[in-house]
């Protein structure tokens, strides 16, 4: 753990964005005279990029949990949005949302994005656009998204329902997107153990296709759908989220996540 | 127009939740003394707001435009999402996307958070929420909407596709957001003539229902849906726009926005 506040202002879109400056970045904070270690017992771990502008979800992009729900694997990417204001640090409180009966789980794969992506053509020059990866859980509440008319976006928007990290692993760093292990726990029992070589769109190609709808800027972040596991797809009662449940979360190599759930 | 740089860095979410900052900047900008008018020949208009943390929009809000596309009057108001990065100002360039057969006019009435809103019990309440109103464009694309498979959200993320103001009117200055016209014209034709009294739900209503899944914080947008007269709602052929085209659209007291349409 280094102090990097005398380097940034913070780690966003234009950091990320300018490779000199994350250069430097990295290099001091390998060189201990410069920046040594420092003690983190204590401190609360916040989102591992600030000013994120827009966050883009991949549903059903896993072939066992289109299975798990029933539902047809997609022809294209299906698409839904998180505002930025849902993302809080990887082992902060998860709300429980008024109302709700059906607040559930999701582990997935975060893709973080360094270059503006518009209109690109191949799945390999998508992958030259993404800064880094992370641990994101898409906290999702399904009656509020599948039963109360209209998209998906009603039941992912409620406060708290992104924590984001630990880390933000910089892409250099993970030679293979689509051989990452993701595993979610509720309460100490294992819920979810995927992979995302079982991702139905593949990180490069999910980049691509939605360069073609809409403008990807740096410091943007892609959920890219979670595999099987969730509460939704198993048998009655089902064992929706309630206040009290713990939710450790972890994608292999980008760090694990402990949410306590509290009532809104 | 003023030129309010020395006053305040940007219109922005801080500045609207601040109502003493507001009214300094209300003041000096009525004493020409202070602030003396400047010409505004020749600058850009941007959009009113800056550093929009999320636009959520409405979806099917008016009865004619419901009855036009062949839905159903909604149960409960349909949500979708736009990033901020979609806004330009009123006068800027609107790209057809690449690829796009059917690119869509909407005239909307937008609403402009001012104070955080979360979990409120009542209409009025949560108009005391809205700092003011703008006239906005939600411009979009119906096959990448409804035909790509998966929400809306395909189909409304276009670069460019939230043309925003030219004005921020501020709340007190509506005595009623249920009685403004909203016009829209395309090539000098008028396309849209409809009204805020014919909304399915009205804005505080609206405000109401989006606090109980999500939390508005000031400077969100709220873009409350379009009444009858789209393209898509007319006859084959249905004349979608293309490059060349000019747009022009106003809200009632809201002020006129018009966009030339090109290729991406």
């Amino acid at each position: 753990m280094r102090d990097l506040s005398g380097l940034v202002t913070d780690i966003d879109g234009d950091l990320l964005a300018d490779a000199s400056a994350l250069a430097r970045v990295r290099e001091a904070a390998q060189t201990p005279d410069v920046l040594p270690p420092i003690d983190a017992e204590g401190l609360r771990i916040g989102p591992p990029v600030a000013r994120i502008g827009k966050i883009v979800c991949i549903g059903l992009n896993y072939h066992d949990h289109a299975a798990e729900t029933g539902a047809a694997i997609p022809e294209e990417p299906i698409l839904f949005f998180k505002a930025p204001d849902t993302v809080v640090g990887p082992e902060d409180t998860v709300l429980v949302p008024r109302g709700s009966r059906k607040t559930d789980w999701e582990v997935e794969l975060a893709v973080v994005i360094g270059r503006t992506a518009r209109y690109l053509d191949s799945a390999e020059e998508a992958l030259g656009h993404v800064a880094g990866y992370a641990t994101a859980h898409d906290v999702s509440e399904r009656e509020f998204q599948l039963e109360r008319g209209g998209t998906w976006d009603k039941g992912k928007n409620c406060e708290t329902f992104n924590p984001l990290g630990p880390w933000l692993v910089t892409a250099d760093e993970v030679p293979d997107p689509q051989a990452l292990p993701l595993r979610l726990w509720v309460n100490g029992e294992l819920k979810q153990d995927g992979t995302t070589a079982d991702q139905i769109f593949p990180v490069g190609e999910v980049v691509r296709y939605l360069s073609r709808f809409m403008t990807l800027y740096p410091g943007d972040v892609i959920n890219t759908g979670t595999p099987a596991g969730v509460a939704m797809g198993r048998p009655e009662p089902k064992p929706y989220l309630r206040a009290g449940d713990v939710v450790e979360l972890e994608v292999g190599g980008l760090g694990r996540q402990r949410q306590e759930l509290k009532d809104a």
